[in-house]
């Protein structure tokens, strides 16, 4: 399929019949939802073998293709892992459905009841990498929402989203829910996403997962909203009030215990008067650990610093590596952080109140932490059960985007043939 | 000013000054904020002379212009109109400060304990025609959610705006608080409004105020997110189970009440069992008080009703006409509202509960009534305080944008030297 035309035909065809499904989703019963998730992972049990050889298909393109050994280990599934993907969509489907909850109601002078509820926001498009697992996730998290979904998978898990996209059909199925919630778009061809963009008529929002590319791609080129995260800049700030077992515990766990995720820490500011205690203490524990530290002038006298370059700050590393700078006050990280971050999540270790109320009310970020591991920056360690990703924009959606981030709301009014004076 | 690079470089310096005052505004006082909206008001009464003769070169620029006599009463302002939008902005001084109102709070096993809380939004940029009031009130509303605000008049009410801008200003300078917080395009140049809706940089959300051409413009031409209605095609339906008295009470105030508002109803759906009797009395009534029916074929034999074409569904028209059809039941309306509404306002007239709860979970408009004026779309008959618009979107705000809906969130996370497992 390299026909332009052709693309475009399939692509409006399948906006059309999402926007479709998801007039009918918008007030499918709870248990309907519920249940077609069930199914689709009943199916994900029975489809295994399906499964297993549509990925080894997969494996095969991606050894050709020449894949990193970590892209290789993110597309393979064994039954482990569709087990695990069956689990996620059990769990999915235990959350409580949020269309129709009552967010707020009031009464007013003139007799009338406000209420106002949750509802679907529409139709809602995924973009994603390799992961295969995406297409279970995005697709359940999606359908609980009560929205239609276009899932667009990376070329590398074509085959492998396609039995895993089969599974959920079967589950829509069973529900007696339109098929058209759920869709793949079927061809790899790199001109769908441009269309998928674009189609302001039938897309309420956009959610890229994956690498800076990708998400680049889309908040440069979509045409409707988008919730996403371009990068995770995450800087801690050690304060001179900080205490030192907890400044070594949660730096120690921000910055190694996974460097590849967004939460992950990438810089460490250190209050001026702690430089020679606690910020020795860490950066020898960091060093210690295999973590290159770029440090800053004053930082780089320690030994085993690499002095950091302009380049430094700012820059988002998902390695072993962190950069870190002498400032002179909590006001002085917080300028540094304001010229820096991503605005995803930063960290405040202190044991006094009013300078922690001070980086809370002046940073503004998503994610806030003071005396917690940045790694906590993750929608089920928040308790919102799974999430399709983490926002930094500040419109609709910020931070993790779970079930509840997926929906809009509308205002219900009740009178009794009450008129306006 | 007609050079387009001056106007480029006057855009582009407004644009950061409102980043850097939006910085500072984040975090000040509540109380500095609600001063200076105090102050404000004080300095238009001290300022009416200046007010008023600014006004007068407005209405002879609008007298040569051949405005009409609505738009050069809207134009108008004298004392007591003055004094009205004084006490606007001490009404929104006297509102809750929502920025760091803790909207969920919760604890996690890990030992965190998570806040949400809202943070205002940036910048704001509002684009409005010629009602000089909105330079005061979208002023107000913006800076009491904590964001800095570009205000761009209309051409006509230019020197009126600038002298209540004034007055706005002079209330920022007596309470501390930025002036570029307020600030008020210069120029009459509609150059200026291109480089507004392209600020990506700078402006977090742009809401315009006026009619369909300017909204219609704005939509297509803004790079930044817009809460706006475009329309307001607002839908009755009166269920076979409807009260005749409640019918005629909310029909008669929804039309006529005042015909300009976005909430007035355009079109009346009809049960077809109540046609001959409930149907009759309405239509009778709204022909008595001097409002043009413009029927279906069954309702054109009525006397008096004209015959409605194509293109009177889903048409709204401001004025003392209303669409009129009769449907099969409850889903035919809806199907109609579906296909021709506006999403704002619709309603139900009905004493069936049931059929009253499947329009509210059917139809998806921001807000839905039930045996009450649609007149009542209002942020202030919400219980909002003022309003700066209604938005139609479903993406963060919608319905009536008040204060609340002007502000953003984070989260706020604290533990002790908690780490992730």
């Amino acid at each position: 399929m390299k026909d332009h035309d052709t693309i475009a035909a399939l692509m409006e065809d399948i906006g059309a019949r999402a926007k479709r499904a998801a007039g009918a989703l918008a007030f499918a019963p709870p248990e309907a939802k519920a249940n077609a998730l069930e199914a689709a992972a009943d199916a994900l049990g029975q489809r295994l073998p399906e499964i297993l050889s549509s990925n080894a298909k997969d494996l095969e393109y991606g050894r050709d293709k020449g894949l990193s050994d970590a892209m290789m280990d993110r597309l393979t599934l064994d039954a482990a892992r569709v087990a695990a993907m069956a689990k996620a969509l059990r769990d999915i489907a235990a959350l409580p459905d949020p269309v129709g909850a009552v967010m707020a109601e009031w009464d007013r002078p003139s007799g009338l009841h406000i209420q106002r509820v949750r509802t679907p926001l529409g139709v809602v498009g995924v973009i994603y990498e390799s992961r295969p697992n995406v297409t279970a996730d995005a697709g359940a998290l999606c359908l609980k929402a009560g929205n239609a979904v276009i899932l667009r998978g990376g070329s590398e898990s074509f085959h492998s989203s396609q039995a895993i996209h089969a599974c959920l059909v079967d589950g829509l199925r069973a529900a007696g829910l339109p098929e058209d919630a759920i869709q793949l778009v079927p061809t790899r061809d790199r001109v769908a996403v441009s269309h998928l963009l674009g189609m302001t008529e039938y897309v309420d929002v956009i959610v890229p997962r994956g690498g800076k590319g990708l998400v680049g791609l889309v908040q440069r080129e979509a045409r409707v909203p988008v919730f996403a995260h371009l990068e995770g800049i995450v800087h801690i700030y050690v304060d001179k009030a900080a205490d030192p077992q907890k400044v070594l515990d949660v730096v120690m766990n921000a910055k190694t215990r996974r460097t590849g995720i967004c939460g992950a820490a990438e810089c460490l500011l250190i209050h001026e008067d702690v430089v020679e205690t606690i910020g020795q203490g860490v950066i020898r524990a960091l060093i210690d650990a295999g973590v290159e530290v770029r440090g800053d002038a004053r930082l780089a006298e320690i030994p085993g610093v690499v002095a950091a370059g302009e380049e430094d700050w700012g820059r988002e590393y998902l390695d072993m590596i962190m950069a870190a700078k002498v400032v002179p006050d909590v006001d002085g990280a917080i300028e540094h952080i304001r010229r820096h971050s991503s605005s995803h999540t930063e960290c405040i270790l202190t044991e006094d109140a009013d300078t922690a109320a001070r980086f809370f009310a002046r940073v503004d970020s998503a994610i806030l932490m003071h005396n917690a591991s940045t790694q906590f920056a993750d929608g089920a360690e928040f308790g919102m059960g799974a999430e399709i990703g983490i926002a930094t924009g500040k419109m609709h959606a910020r931070g993790p985007v779970g079930v509840e981030q997926l929906t809009s709301f509308k205002y219900l009014v009740t009178g009794d043939g009450t008129t306006r004076a």
